[in-house]
């Protein structure tokens, strides 16, 4: 509205405009509710309808990691190996790994349960913008960030708990989302099913080959993908709206729609905040990864069974620095910086030229860089003592988990931490029951290399650090926390859970002392960052949105935030160094490939199996489609709807698009449905499984 | 004089000019034969005159990778614990390390030979700018910088060749040294002494009191302190021209000199060249650094032995982190980079608007952003392959040298790679020759580490890789390599050291045979380098600086090369986040610090004897000294030119020192003589050793 009010005196404003538009080629990661249905058929001569979308949304699946779509009416979900990574770590032991060795359920009752899954399906998107801006509307910036969540868990509590719905109000989960860094909120109701069982993961070595070396390369040969099955009262789930896999995949060029949840982008933030993640966020969490790679990584070479246990979280930790490598270099990239200050500043001049609008917002611009300057002063304690990375241990995380839980929990529901909400009990309480192995000198490794560096960063003279090493090294205080703690064990979770705070406070586990003892620095390094960095910057950002929509309504789309999304692109390589990259790549020349070694050997089956085998089967697949982390998992799905690949990842470019979209490089990688049905039927001979899938 | 010639016409530009002049305060890393004794004058009242000079330059010690100064009329020598380390890890083994012990010879006959370390006093420092200059008029850029590299080694050879000298030939070391980024060109002739050895060291527990995390703090308590003696002929070196200590110590406000060896800055570095290293050498750098740190910490985790060998290596390379992360954080400062970009664009406005030195010059900014595209691309490969980081080994380290010499030596002088001229032979053969010790399980892990990260950063299809990998892993290769060289016994090497290219060809070591395999690709990309980095930019530099002196004449100090340079400050603390820091520290807070474990442990003796100590005895001071790595163990001086302490470090403010001098913030940090005395006397009962000092 303000847009078209101001056209007729703004025109050469405008102009200047529509060279920060989006733009209008594979970029984009559409909410379903904003899918530019008729830009797509105007440039691939598609037609999607709403029976379509539809379809496609209750297809699609979000993992409490990753995306994945039902591909049977009996609730067989397709999703990545390394989505379900968790999974076979979870029913693994120092003996014997899932992930090494792969599974396969032949039949159902050999289905194992995913003790910490869930599969979430979105039914009702609600625009709740209204009644969250008028709550807030007037008050100071600290009042507006704590009212504004009070707000949306009252949302959340009001949905979860209303009557009217077309399936059982405890399989309702209702999440409040965020678009537009505050522009929209919308109310997310899902259907869930908290009941997921494992049916087949091949080997890691196939479904990651080339390991590390090749994350995020192209051409690739990973068959990355894992088969769960979603059940109900302990019967498997009838998903009649499921997806159908297209065994012949698609052709070069042909136009592909990619449905999941992309993690997170960084497109709509302002060059103030890039600074401050090119210049104090980025490069400490680089250095402390690439540290803790290096001691996992040496670790695993006391033995197989240590390098089976660390062999999980290295290739997490891996995936993540590889990603935080790129970003960083794409923070480095001058073209990048200056585009986004040319959008920036453009922006801003056309708010300074329409008085109404800029009488309305003032500066938010301004207003961030002088935010960021606190968080820039802030960041790393929040990091240590908030964020936890002072304290890297999963017996630590279980304890601050139930110490602050048991504060929370006697709170009103709209008082709490957000993540104590109501809404979020449920899976908390799934995560504390389950019994997942912790290896004590795994904890031991992560949690010293951790207190060590919190020493370095905050300096040995910090009163939190003096307190915690007054006579003790990070290695001697790790032990005795992890010697003395029994919170491995489900049972004293689960009874600290339900005793709440007497039995917090009367509690001798030593891991359950440290957390409390933390919590009030964490707490406080967490109030002060609430309300002098993220008060400021979300209310700015909500006044940054609505010039945005100002300028362009609807036409962008919000950064992603792990919620649906629907893009469209075409199968595509692209030109590397002056060298064209094909789009697919062949089975063949995996065999030519593998050098015997890890991560470039090949599991026994495929070397035994190799005669069976059409070498000339597709194998990975490039397309332009726009994604992220999260969209791990995702159906790459063709005009009818139908599945023709499973993403995994993307190209190296990629990685940048958590700031901008570069049209010319950035591709998406996806397993090609025939190779999976190829390795399905002639390696791993799981017929029953097929026939389900066919 | 092209300055005065301009300065009627361009009186407002030189007013601007007068803003990048380098600040008059504290700033400057002055050569002895440019100190500004009028400005210092002026500013501390203290008159320095030639002889002080003279007597300052000959009583300091250039050693291989520190400072150091004469401090008795028999040859000893004091630096830092930290500048003989290395001569400390030689006389160490598995089982006793003189790092953790200490060292202290009660009789000369107990003194032991540093098989690696030489000391070189300066005895002229001649200009030959104008042969060099001349030599190079007129050539393109390849030929250029060829030609230049050629002129400096025949400068050197005629120099050590030359008849008239005040000290025999055979202890003359010439070496070339280039000022203001090719702006001048001198030889500087050194008196070398190459027969030193270790008189004392204490116990690295207190000369490193606070290990890692302190290292560039302040306040601060390290006695990193180390004494050595040099020999000539097997006896005590004649040194009348040493300092004198001056055990009563600076008071605060006083001023002080700083008399050493920088080692290297980046002040004079354009903006694109800052660029560089802040987007594509400094992360990738860190980031293999954080990881090696991880790996040695957690290899020293199996026990004594390993912690014990672990240590020395581990120590350096924490420190370079801490170095290249400030470094980072620094180049990543907005107030620089924008300082920087306003400096050179005033220069080049300046030039621009003098004719006669535009035409002369031209835009050589341009030219060195253009050679810096160049250099973004073919740095990672050149730091890999020719700067060996895919083959962190110090048997790799032998085999390299031993295949390239034998290549190079039997070239013309002035035709070999310079680091092969007649002037380096000495050095090189003094190392090969030189029985340190070669720990299998370090090296297997140094080398599995680069092989594995050269993997990565080159990808496992890069030919080099792919030839080296095609049937082993990083872990594998390694094994082989290490288990069948046997470069680790010196006799080996000096026999491929005398047997030249046939004993190279000839060889079966598996060391020599990748070193032989990598060498081609290794000049390749150095040869790359060389012409499309190097020569554009030393040509283009050459100019800047001509620009420069146009400018300023010499009142600009230049970059610091370890060389001789001298500076001034006074002693004095600095306000870090508002709180006044204080200039000295005192033992008393020492024995309050200590946690009882490492890095806070102190060694038995200080415990032992603490009661005989003077609390009140001063420890650690900071100054407004303008120093750099390479200043380690300078002599803090006096007005009366006395010792009054020992340089060990600077403030966490001073890494950016590298970039720009912070006169409100960057403290240089050091050792106290009073707190060397009453160590000597009271804790270590080195009364031979003190008499001496007397």
């Amino acid at each position: 509205m303000a847009r078209m009010l101001n056209l007729h005196r703004l025109s050469a404003v405008v102009i200047c405009l529509f060279t920060i538009r989006p733009a209008i080629a594979d970029e984009g990661m559409w909410p379903f509710n904003q899918f530019p249905s008729a830009t797509v058929e105007a440039r691939y001569g598609v037609r999607i309808d709403d029976a379509w979308l539809d379809r496609v949304r209750t297809g699609t699946v979000r993992l409490s990691n990753c995306t994945a779509s039902f591909v049977s009416a009996e609730g067989l979900i397709l999703t990545n190996h390394h989505c379900v990574a968790n999974c076979l770590a979870e029913h693994s032991t120092r003996e014997s790994s899932l992930l090494e060795l792969g599974f396969l359920a032949r039949r159902r009752s050999d289905e194992i349960r995913c003790g910490t899954q869930i599969a979430d399906v979105l039914m009702v998107m609600r625009d709740v913008t209204g009644t969250v801006l008028e709550a807030i509307a007037g008050l100071g910036e600290q009042a507006a960030n704590e009212e504004r969540k009070r707000q949306l868990t009252q949302l959340e509590q009001d949905c979860e708990t209303a009557a009217q719905v077309a399936y059982p109000r405890e399989l309702r989960k209702c999440e409040a989302v965020t678009l537009y860094d505050g522009g929209q909120y919308f109310m997310y109701e899902y259907r869930r099913y908290d009941d997921v069982r494992l049916v087949f993961a091949p080997e890691a070595a196939i479904a990651a080959f080339g390991g590390d070396p090749d994350n995020f390369q192209f051409p690739r040969w990973c068959l990355d993908m894992g088969v769960l099955r979603a059940y109900e009262n302990g019967a498997p789930a009838v998903t009649p709206n499921h997806l159908t896999i297209d065994f012949t995949g698609p052709a070069e060029g042909e136009p592909v729609f990619v449905s999941g949840h992309p993690g997170s982008t960084d497109r709509l933030l302002t060059v103030a905040q890039l600074r401050t993640l090119r210049d104090v966020v980025l490069p400490p969490t680089l250095l402390r990864a690439a540290e803790l790679r290096g001691r996992y990584i040496q670790f695993g070479k006391l033995g197989d069974q240590e390098a089976r246990i660390a062999s999980e979280p290295l290739f997490s930790l891996e995936n993540g620095i590889k990603v935080r490598r790129k970003l960083l270099d794409a923070l480095h990239n001058d073209a990048l910086m200056a585009q986004k200050l040319e959008q920036e500043e453009t922006l801003r001049r056309w708010v300074a030229a329409n008085d109404a609008l800029a009488k309305e917002i003032g500066d938010p611009w301004q207003r961030i860089a002088e935010a960021e300057e606190t968080e820039r002063a802030l960041s790393l304690r929040h990091t240590l003592l908030e964020g936890g990375a002072g304290f890297n241990s999963d017996l630590f995380r279980y304890a601050r988990t139930l110490v602050r839980a048991a504060a929370e929990r006697p709170k009103l529901n709209t008082d709490r931490l957000p993540e104590f909400a109501d809404a979020a009990l449920p899976r908390i309480e799934q995560r504390l029951r389950a019994a997942v192995p912790v290896y004590r000198e795994l904890e031991q490794l992560t949690l010293s290399f951790s207190l060590e560096r919190m020493r370095e960063w905050l300096g040995p003279d910090d009163a939190l650090v003096r307190e915690l090493l007054l006579d003790d090294s990070p290695d001697s205080l790790a032990e005795a926390l992890i010697a003395g703690s029994t919170l491995s064990d489900p049972d004293v979770r689960m009874a600290l859970w339900a005793g709440g705070q007497t039995a917090i406070d009367n509690s001798r586990d030593p891991m359950i002392a440290l957390a409390r003892r933390v919590d009030v620095s964490a707490r406080a390094i967490r109030k002060r960052y609430e309300d002098e960095v993220e008060a400021p910057v979300d209310l700015a950002a909500e006044a940054i949105a609505r010039a945005r929509f100002a300028a362009f309504g609807t036409e962008a789309y919000p950064d992603a935030t792990f919620t649906l999304r629907l893009n469209v692109g075409a199968v595509a390589g692209w030109i590397e160094d002056g060298v064209p990259v094909a789009p697919f790549t062949r089975l063949e020349r995996l065999f030519e490939r593998t050098t015997g070694r890890a991560p470039f050997a090949l599991p026994a089956a495929w070397l035994e199996r190799r005669d069976r085998l059409d070498l000339d089967t597709p194998f990975n697949l490039a397309t332009t489609n726009d994604i992220v982390g999260g969209n791990s998992g995702s159906p790459l799905i063709n005009a009818a709807g139908d599945v023709v690949g499973l993403i995994f990842d993307g190209n190296i470019h990629s990685i940048s698009g958590a700031y901008w979209f570069d049209t010319q490089m950035n591709r998406s990688v996806a397993v090609h449905t025939a190779i999976i049905r190829e390795a399905l039927t002639k390696i791993y001979g799981a017929d029953e499984l097929m026939r389900e899938l066919l």
